[in-house]
């Protein structure tokens, strides 16, 4: 850690809602709104996770649009910027309500109690965690384990890692306020993406056969990576479509339903191109990178696996949630 | 053309040197000192053309370093930050005694009349030209003819299509102060990059089997377009790379005497990112792309052809404008 290094702020709301009352949130259908963004890679994790666990009907989903003023997100695409359920403009508004004076980052995902219209959590990793355990009575038929017990400690340890070095390291890259800060946190962000591609060269997914909430954390920066971060983060030694095992890896997760059905690669440009003044003054949003590539062939069936290991894929988004196929 | 489209300022001394005297300045071997930067793709044109035509004994090269003050182009990659022969630290300095109270752009290339120090001309296009014709007598024995009068035609109609698309189409997409102006100038460079990739396809150069000036115009874009456009003007449908028709005729080229040997890439990104403060404010220089590539096989050989006509190539570059390879 340097000078010039960008670091991340704590979260401001960090409470975990729980099935056995032992927090102040209970677990409770239809009592909390999930308010992510899709632009947002923290968000996207969550959205996945609820996707694949199919809580679509227990936990409903509210999109902040991907543009900010100085009051952070907010939600421009509802009709008359105001979000349906929870009735408000800004998403600050919660974060107040939560926490009077409230001065830490408004950030997505947030959890809303809809009663109180207040924050119950932002503390997204927790919240993937819980999502998959304290809310398992709610879970589709087939939902997969996120969190296979008998690799707990290698996902954690290589979650770590991947934290670090890439979902972080590209904003380490991005927001680094010397040379030497960003050159550290390049060849380390590439230095893991090079040790990720041997890694899954003969598998395909991180802890093996079958898919897990690492790979779900991985990936939601591999699928913005052309988009984003080669070019606005300056993380462009290469793109991902030149690393053939991370492309491919990524492709096959982007066709997996629960995945790429939850992006929107224009609001992910519109996002970071359009909020990031200090990084973009002009505020254009790049037209490029084609990203028809993403439903191409992968071929990676070839290694065999069971993506949902015992378990089955989620349905299609339900009405509403639908995304644009990428252009 | 609308309000928010980049408009390239005139040049402030658009003279001409010539072999009859029909100007004020007369061609005349050790009269004159050129002016160029590495990182310039106007300066480089006339620098290929100085390589290929071999007139490094009568015209002697200055470079300016990648990096500016409020002054503009400076010679601080020289002992002393000044430059050996002009005695000069700022090219301005030159520009202001051929026109007190100049006000016009200070531009690379220039060319420096150096016994009364100042600029004889700026006129980069006029000067390609000039140095091809009025310089004749002291060309190299096998010096190619870069303006073929039977394709002259052709030259200038092609010329002017990849000046407006391409050459100042990527200041455009870069500069470009509204949407509207960076989404039309985008279309327009990519629509003519995928032309030039269908003529290149079956013939090896431009205008067919030999190198002409036209080529060299195409080039200098290419070669900087994955280092600088990409990224930073935001030239992002694809890179060079992911082209492969104009990828291989650009390796083709770098690895042709006169062309690569002219290229340094980390002064062409030091002057991007680090003089363009209103495009990358933190000045961080990214330390992508991988460039090794460029020395990779092409293939183009396959296609026949005689690079430099009846000619042929140039030597190596002379002592003290020698560049690192690619790394």
């Amino acid at each position: 850690m340097s000078d010039g290094d960008f670091v991340r702020e704590p979260l401001g709301v960090q409470e975990r809602i729980t099935a056995d009352g032992s927090s102040s949130w209970p677990v409770e259908p239809g009592r909390y709104r999930l308010v992510g963004a899709r632009a947002c890679p923290w968000a996207n994790r969550v959205i996945i996770s609820r996707r694949l666990l199919g809580l679509e009907p227990v936990l409903s989903l509210g999109i902040a649009g991907p543009l900010h003023d100085e009051r952070s997100w907010r939600f421009h695409n509802d009709p008359g910027n105001v979000d349906p359920v929870l009735g408000i403009e800004y998403l600050r508004e919660a974060y107040e309500k939560a926490v009077p004076g409230y001065s830490a980052g408004v950030t997505v995902p947030a959890v809303v109690d809809v009663a109180s219209g207040k924050v119950a959590t932002n503390a997204y990793l927790e919240l993937e965690e819980d999502l998959a355990t304290q809310w398992r009575e709610f879970h589709r038929p087939g939902a997969p384990d996120l969190f296979p017990a008998e690799h707990r400690a290698e996902l954690d340890a290589l979650s770590d890692e991947i934290f670090h070095d890439v979902n972080n390291g590209v904003y380490k890259c991005g927001f680094a306020r010397s040379q030497e800060s960003y050159d550290r946190a390049y060849d380390a962000l590439f230095a893991r993406l090079d040790a990720l591609s041997s890694r899954l060269a003969g598998r395909r997914y991180l802890l093996g056969d079958t898919i897990t909430q690492v790979d779900v954390r991985l990936w939601v920066t591999l699928v913005r990576f052309d988009a984003a971060y080669h070019g606005h983060f300056k993380c462009n030694r290469t793109k991902l479509t030149e690393l053939p095992v991370l492309w491919a890896y990524a492709r096959d997760l982007f066709q997996t339903p629960g995945f790429g059905d939850t992006i929107d690669f224009l609001q992910i440009k519109q996002h970071y191109y359009g909020v990031h003044r200090n990084l973009n003054p002009s505020g254009i949003v790049p037209k490029g990178p084609d990203t028809s590539g993403w439903l191409e062939p992968h071929g990676r069936e070839a290694l065999g696996g069971r993506p949902f290991g015992d378990g089955t894929p989620p349905g299609p988004p339900v009405e509403g949630e639908q995304v644009p196929p990428p252009a």
